[in-house]
């Protein structure tokens, strides 16, 4: 499998290999300003570390490379890299540290597929498949403006849980692994936005998609939850609906949400009858 | 094996697996202004590639992560990284791009070591054993010298070959596993300078060392050889000084020069008699 997956597959004795690699720039993938070092660290891990439950993988390990200004607070940012490295049960390995300009870290996670089915790839959906998120959308981008303006949202509110999303994302490796052992057809993770990143899966599959509904954070929008990325909820096309829920049922999991169906015609991109257009967030020369 | 080696090493069914991360920043680890960036990032690969090589493993893949200014003309920087990649054997399987003030690339690589014994660590060395290196060294820096200085070095020179070892670095990946085969107590490359990386091994092991001679590139000085670093040259330390240039012979490669042995005393690290300071190059937040 080339570039353009969540995470690379490589052939390997006893079992495929997963190996993903993921760049965090301070005000580019989170403003260390606003959130500080620790909860960027984390964020620098659990968006790796997604890129390997999107494709129904565990971890076997985290290298992390840090460039950045002579008076980075290393230790503060390496709490929180470590936290959720504990937190998603991938052990940071070794790493690298380098001066530049302006901070960034990069995280490789490697993980394997430990008995069949292999890794679940994007481009595995057909029509008749149905599609699922694992959980509501949209909280990491109303907990960021929140943030953003300086709110300090009040304890157990849903502004609290959209902030902790935006702060602590959860990669949904458990999620991830049960779906791949369900059968699942095609998966990827919202870290764009959903409909940018189900465009992806779209376009990797050669199918369309028609969306019913989605179900929406606490206390975001549904812009929020349409485009505003971050969530690391995982998106699953399946044929079989009742071995996915079976699945997650047994391993204690959320319900997965139905959200809508592929299509065969690749141009239908719709949500309750209205087209829709991949809106979310586009890197730079994207 | 926690942080500290050239790769970390990950349990795995079928053998172990070995994981390096490298960062490569623009203006501290090569000038993309002196040497190009097809250079800038053959350089970023073969960097990587060698921690491997220092393993004694060979590369399953690597992923490859470019933060950087917009205007940055990846297709060159890309053109370098795959000619490199193809060169060492090592396919370029994954990556991830994003914007940032400064060039950063940073290179992950996947390997293994497919028969026993294991990779080998820095930290095996034994007193008594012999200390080898693969290959002449300073060219890198000598060579840089004379790129900076905007020369144009006579093709088939010593200084077109040592202009070469800076702008093109090769890993050693044959020669660190055939010295693996051999039973190679302890291996570091020469990324940083022969006096500060066998310090490293040094430290690792708990052993002292005696240097008799060093060999120096055609176009380098004795302080190139001993600080300059980025030759990538390994240093392998053994005790049976028979087997490994045996293995070496058996594979057609240039027998390892030797340079001295480790002893006991651990503050006893002298070259021809006199003590040596660890120069080279040291990265910031060593």
């Amino acid at each position: 499998v080339w570039i353009g997956d969540d995470a690379a597959v490589l052939g390997r004795v006893g079992g495929p290999l997963v190996c993903t690699t993921d760049c965090t720039v301070a005000g580019v993938h989170g403003d260390p300003r606003v959130i500080g070092l620790a909860d960027f660290g984390w964020r620098a891990l659990a968006r790796a570390v997604s890129d390997v439950a999107a494709m129904g993988a565990r971890c076997d390990g985290a290298v992390v490379a840090v460039a950045g200004p002579p008076d980075t607070d290393l230790a503060t940012l390496y709490d929180g890299i470590v936290a959720a490295a504990a937190g998603h049960g991938c052990p940071v390995v070794g790493g690298d540290l380098s001066g530049a300009a302006q901070l960034v870290v990069v995280v490789t996670v490697a993980g394997h597929v430990d008995a069949p089915p292999g890794p679940v790839l994007r481009s595995g959906a057909r029509a008749g498949d149905a599609l699922f998120v694992t959980g509501p959308l949209g909280g990491a981008a109303a907990g960021l403006r929140w943030l953003s303006a300086g709110h300090d949202p009040p304890t157990g509110s849903d502004m609290a849980r959209a902030a902790a999303a935006h702060r602590h994302p959860w990669a949904r490796l458990d999620e991830g692994d049960a779906a791949r052992r369900a059968g699942a057809s095609a998966m990827i993770d919202v870290s764009d936005g959903l409909l940018l990143d189900l465009s992806r899966l779209a376009d990797a599959s050669g199918v369309g998609f028609v969306l019913d509904t989605v179900p929406v954070a606490g206390a975001a929008t549904l812009e929020d939850a349409l485009g505003g990325g971050e969530d690391y909820e995982l998106v699953v096309a399946a044929s079989d609906v009742g071995a996915l829920c079976a699945a997650f049922a047994a391993d204690g999991l959320r319900s997965p949400a139905r959200i809508g169906t592929c299509v065969e015609n690749v141009a239908t991109r719709t949500l309750a009858g209205e087209p829709t257009e991949p809106v979310g967030w586009r890197h730079r020369w994207d």
